[in-house]
């Protein structure tokens, strides 16, 4: 360990002692057959079962067997609370490495209140959000990185999202991680190794293996850094925009692109959005739909202001979905597509354009399609014929839409969280500085700073370097009972 | 067992079969830290084992131990969908009393779809409302009765439903009814003795043992059918009704009232009634508020509507508070109090007074209550000085609803339940028929039918006797997963 790691043991966390036994409900909040109540902590077994009553005698904790579910009732001062399962997890084999218990008990609101109630009168405290995911933590049952991904888990909407959360949990990211940093020690040891023999003013062989390592690093840390992109879109869902001047039927299209899949957006109920965006679910990926007023030249100042964030809803999206009135004729259809592709960048955004309205022009449809491919001598951009009141031509567009997915290697490492994306950034422009330096031939003493700021950055994303204030923001952002 | 008497396993219960494995989502909806899925059925060990990975190994079903919470993960085609905790219950040692299963999972609502999903994939079926708890009563796990209690439990609001619930559930009803049926079971075989010597045309004694029986269980079942109205109260909340000439400051004083007490009240959220009123849960007893129009004379015929629904309202309540103007006068005081008390029913209506705005009127507020005191001369209506602008005497006010509060008897049986009351009370009539006709000498044979009728009522409480129709309705009322 270089001087500038810190065990995560070694911190003080926050305000409350981490030797408090916490308690909280671990299940959704409200009303169900069951609720689950976690105790962790140094008294968990000695308060539960204090309360704890097995066939009118009291639970006795010398036979207590880890793993085990207990059928009995909590009671307390003669009052039967309810009758419920406990299972004790004994340290270090439970989820927060401390001695655990778990109350199921029958999910009434007013018995889980009661339930914590009484357990604080008897010495737990309640626990603070993300607690027992940070206790965890601490007692190195996983790192940073997976204890984030526990919180995208919990919160993930998707095949994909899942997919990633899943893979970072089980510590897939934690792994190259490990590795970017092995790397990177190995290069100090090597330039720690140049500086030790610097009183001798030998500069060591070519420094080519150095070069070649860093490279490798430098790489590395690129390729996740940027995978943060996909990764995003992917956790919070692909953004689309449909854009169009006013009455092309933007709005009867999203409406058409929703009613087939409806069921399975409202299936994933009790998930918030900071802004409610229509969401689609196709092939595991989310699609988010993001709303832009008409598009029309204007000189009115509310409208152009209207459109301007319509451009700026364009830019921040992944795919463009250019709605297009059939029966305007080609000259006002080749207007709008060409003001429409100077505001799409092709090298890095989808553009799907569809020909609306297509069955009140009976079978000229397929002429202007023609018409527009020919003119746009583009193969990167989709031209489709479709009603959407009608439902006509729809396939075509998710088929557009499914094409556009990102293909996800289901063993690839994607960066979600905006923390590692900060981290990642941080590492690789101290990584290129160093390569810079070496390349410069600047003193191996005065790179090593750089090096060393490269080997913190990747350290603070699983945790082997943190502060209180970073570890109080991440858990703070879990939920009570985590 | 008697030829009307029908086992509960006899019974054909849905159009699903009952030996279908069934799972559901036990703990709540929506996201949480955990949620627990719960499998029931023949076939609940091997769908479980097939997709539980410890270690990377398939979980060994023949190595099963009950009660044991198992770490490891749940992997379908090569996919892992979560990492879980889980804990079998061999059959009959479960809740449902067949082979259960418990999966502690993410609570992700995506997780929580999916482990569905693969489970349904694998041989399961959704459970319907309540089946669970209906399996537990079809393996006599318990009856009728404290199936109910576990609907009531679940739903409950205050520490007085809590505990009736509990009680009911630790079957403390059931035992009750047992009493009685076996009274009843008594009697029948006293009657048919008597009828197998009929031929010998000689009366039994002098009917006394028969008759006293009889009324020792007929002033049973009228003292639980009577404690309906209590325990309703107490189960739904002590309807309150609130009621006083226009602008006397009643729904002022409604806000200072639930103002001082509303954490409590928001405290139990995420439960549902069928029309939203105030609720105010004052020493572990909810009240429950009812919002009435302002009294006053008029003929038009839209606001003597409102006045006619606010007497009924006052007819419908256990406590009514009736709100007076200070500064109008003694004379409009007197005739208002006049009017409110010819509503009341004050043998079985608590009745209370307040003289609002008090504040307004310096020191005359004592000489108002002196005075209305002195004409009322009844010590049982409550009379207060308040300002409930300025929350002036409101204590007063808590003391006369506390005051008020039922004494609950924590070992009573009190019935909350609709579908109780109604077979108690055809039990109580049949009862007092066989009673008037004992005592006309009608012949044994006429009289056993109602005494099978009582019988026969009294058993559907605890589901001896019950039809699909029956168990349909209760189960249906309870909600998925329990």
């Amino acid at each position: 360990m270089t001087a500038w790691t810190i065990s995560p043991s070694d911190i003080m966390l926050n305000r409350f002692s981490d030797n408090d036994t916490i308690c909280a409900i671990a299940t959704p909040h409200g009303m169900g057959a069951i609720s689950v109540v976690r105790i962790s902590g140094p008294a968990s077994f000695s308060i539960v079962s204090r309360l704890f009553i097995q066939n009118g005698n009291p639970f006795d904790i010398e036979k207590l067997v880890s793993h085990k579910a207990y059928y009995g009732h909590i009671v307390e001062n003669g009052d039967l609370i309810d009758e419920v399962l406990v299972t004790f997890f004994r340290a270090p084999h439970s989820f927060t490495g401390e001695d655990t218990a778990e109350i199921s008990i029958h999910g009434s609101v007013f018995v889980q209140q009661k339930l914590l109630q009484v357990l604080i009168a008897h010495g737990c405290r309640m626990a603070e959000a993300g607690e027992f995911t940070r206790r965890s933590f601490i007692n190195r049952k996983f790192d940073l990185a997976q204890a984030e991904a526990i919180a995208d888990l919990i919160s993930s909407e998707s095949e994909a999202a899942h997919r990633i959360a899943i893979n970072q949990l089980k510590g897939g990211f934690s792994k190259e991680l490990q590795i970017m940093r092995s790397k990177l020690l190995e290069i100090t040891s090597l330039m720690e190794l140049e500086l030790d023999f610097a009183e001798e003013d030998v500069e060591f062989a070519d420094r080519s293996e150095l070069k070649s390592l860093l490279q490798e690093t430098l790489s590395h840390v690129n390729k996740l850094k940027d995978s943060f992109r996909l990764g995003n879109a992917i956790k919070n869902g692909i953004p689309v925009a449909i854009v169009g001047q006013t009455n092309t039927g933007k709005s009867t299209l999203l409406n058409a692109l929703l009613g087939e899949d409806r069921a399975i957006v409202s299936d994933i109920a009790g998930t918030t959005r900071d802004t409610i965006e229509e969401t689609l679910n196709i092939n595991g990926i989310l699609y988010r739909f993001i709303d832009t007023a008409g598009l029309r030249k204007t000189d009115e100042i509310i409208e152009k202001e209207g459109i301007e964030r319509s451009y700026k809803k364009i830019k921040e999206s992944s795919i463009v979905i250019g709605v297009l009135d059939a029966t305007k004729g080609y000259e006002s259809i080749i207007s709008s597509v060409q003001e429409i592709v100077s505001k799409v960048d092709l090298q890095y955004q989808q553009l799907v354009l569809c020909i609306n309205k297509v069955d009140t022009i009976s079978d000229q449809g397929e002429v202007l399609l023609g018409k527009l491919r020919l003119d746009l001598n583009n193969d990167d951009i989709w031209v489709i014929c479709l009603s959407a009141k009608h439902g006509f031509g729809l396939p075509d567009l998710y088929n557009a839409l499914k094409f556009s997915q990102p293909i996800v290697d289901s063993d690839a490492t994607l960066i979600t969280n905006v923390r590692h994306y900060e981290a990642l950034t941080h590492a690789s422009e101290s990584l290129k500085q160093v390569k810079e330096e070496l390349e410069k031939n600047i003193p191996i003493d005065l790179i090593s700073q750089n090096l060393r700021d490269a080997l913190f950055y990747l350290g603070t994303i699983t945790g082997e370097i943190t502060t209180d204030e970073v570890l109080g923001t991440i858990f703070s952002r879990f939920c009570i009972g985590k």
